[in-house]
């Protein structure tokens, strides 16, 4: 057998997220199908993180096992060839060790939310943002974000269906950038931390919108995560501003 | 009559271009008739530049005529309900004298046409950009580029179906962003002119191509020019890279 390591970009719009599912359009079912026509390890990809449905990615990692030997410059044109034409793209390749695993090797997970603010509806855009109707203050956002840096218990903002043991988690950075161009303004939040929550960025996120449109103060955040409390939450963010941005492992792989 | 000025985005990808046709989705004869929805003037709406198949614009200007007056926050929110769901937004909207035109008022349209730089294909920006597999060298490019700004006979540039009465144009202005992150480059080239012939901008961005690959020299652009001759221009560069970003009037319409 032999180890590589991808890192994948995708449209998440039309797939039922990155776990394979029996009769859906997955991400990672899409590649599978690609990789047994050519290959019969039979191993599959293994992704850094599932990404649920319409969250999409410009950096995932996974790795696959194949029987013979390639120049990887080849397997990654084989493979693109036959992820044609879902938007799936493989646009790194690097072999590993055999011991490489693409989800638990991972010691660092970077998430982009990417936000657009104006009154009239998106066009080019659509589905690569969320977005808002009311303007944001970023200062009281950060300020909000702040509270949430760090290790923390976070009930408060994790799925119902959130299968993790434990709910601490140590989320190491929230950088948040507003650039503003004419009638719009584009807000980027991106959170990095080694693991998360099922739903937690967009949890977060859904929050600190509530923050930067006035609704909730930046200490309410702080209340929120001692609360442990799910009610405290704001509306989990749409799938479709979500990004899987990078994934970081200790050796550097491609 | 009263009149209205709109300045307008659109995903031109599934459009057969601006202009209305019979039986064909456009750009102008979708919003002919959200309009219709509106009022009954008839007039419809008339835009500054007849993009092509595939093309997308930022910022396109059209004017039309209402038979009542409307408060212009709610003709641009009653045009965009009427809009859904197809990809074309009115962003901005002001009321304009009777003898404004969108067309024949311009003074200055600014085009942008975008070029990605990789080798795997293209999944959350495809149809978003040009998709080129070769470094392009940008200071060749920049060369070649002054030898087609100020005003020159562009026979080379333009499509033979043009219906333009003279060949002669004044290019005012090229500009050449290159940006880089990780594996794949961003090229941004904008072109600015009053006016431009069919294809112009497009044959143009194919010319430039051809220099950055290497394939010609800038000095080979400034023969192209002179030989007023189509042959000597290069390939005609997909409309998906194209957009229409601006449009100059001499009075501040917004």
């Amino acid at each position: 057998m032999f180890r590589y390591a991808i890192k994948i970009e995708y449209d998440g719009t039309n797939f039922h997220g990155w776990q394979k599912q029996n009769s859906l359009a997955t991400v990672q079912g899409t590649i599978n199908e690609a990789l047994d026509k050519l290959d019969n390890s039979k191993n599959g990809v293994t992704g850094a993180g599932r990404t649920d449905a319409g969250v999409h990615a410009l950096g995932q990692v996974a790795h696959l096992d194949t029987t013979k030997s390639w120049k990887i410059s080849e397997l990654q044109n084989a493979l693109n060839y036959h992820l044609k034409p879902h938007p799936i793209s493989v646009v790194r390749i690097a072999q590993t060790s055999i011991d490489f695993h693409a989800r638990f090797s991972a010691v660092n997970r970077h998430y982009l939310f990417k936000i657009l603010i104006r009154r009239a509806p998106l066009t080019l855009n659509k589905n690569r943002f969320w977005h808002v109707k009311r303007l944001l203050k970023i200062v009281q956002m950060k300020e909000a974000a702040a509270h949430l840096v760090g290790q923390h218990d976070f009930t408060t903002f994790r799925s119902s269906i959130c299968q993790a043991k434990s709910p601490i988690k140590t989320i190491d950075k929230i950088l948040i950038d507003k650039h503003s161009k004419e009638e719009e303004s584009i807000v980027e939040i991106r959170i990095q931390a080694r693991s998360f929550l099922h739903n937690q960025v967009r949890s977060i996120v859904g929050t600190l919108e509530k923050v930067g449109s006035g609704f909730w103060t930046p200490k309410y955040v702080a209340e929120a995560v001692k609360a442990k409390d799910r009610a405290k939450c704001g509306p989990v963010a749409p799938a479709h501003g979500l990004y899987l941005e990078k994934v970081l492992y200790d050796d550097l792989i491609f």
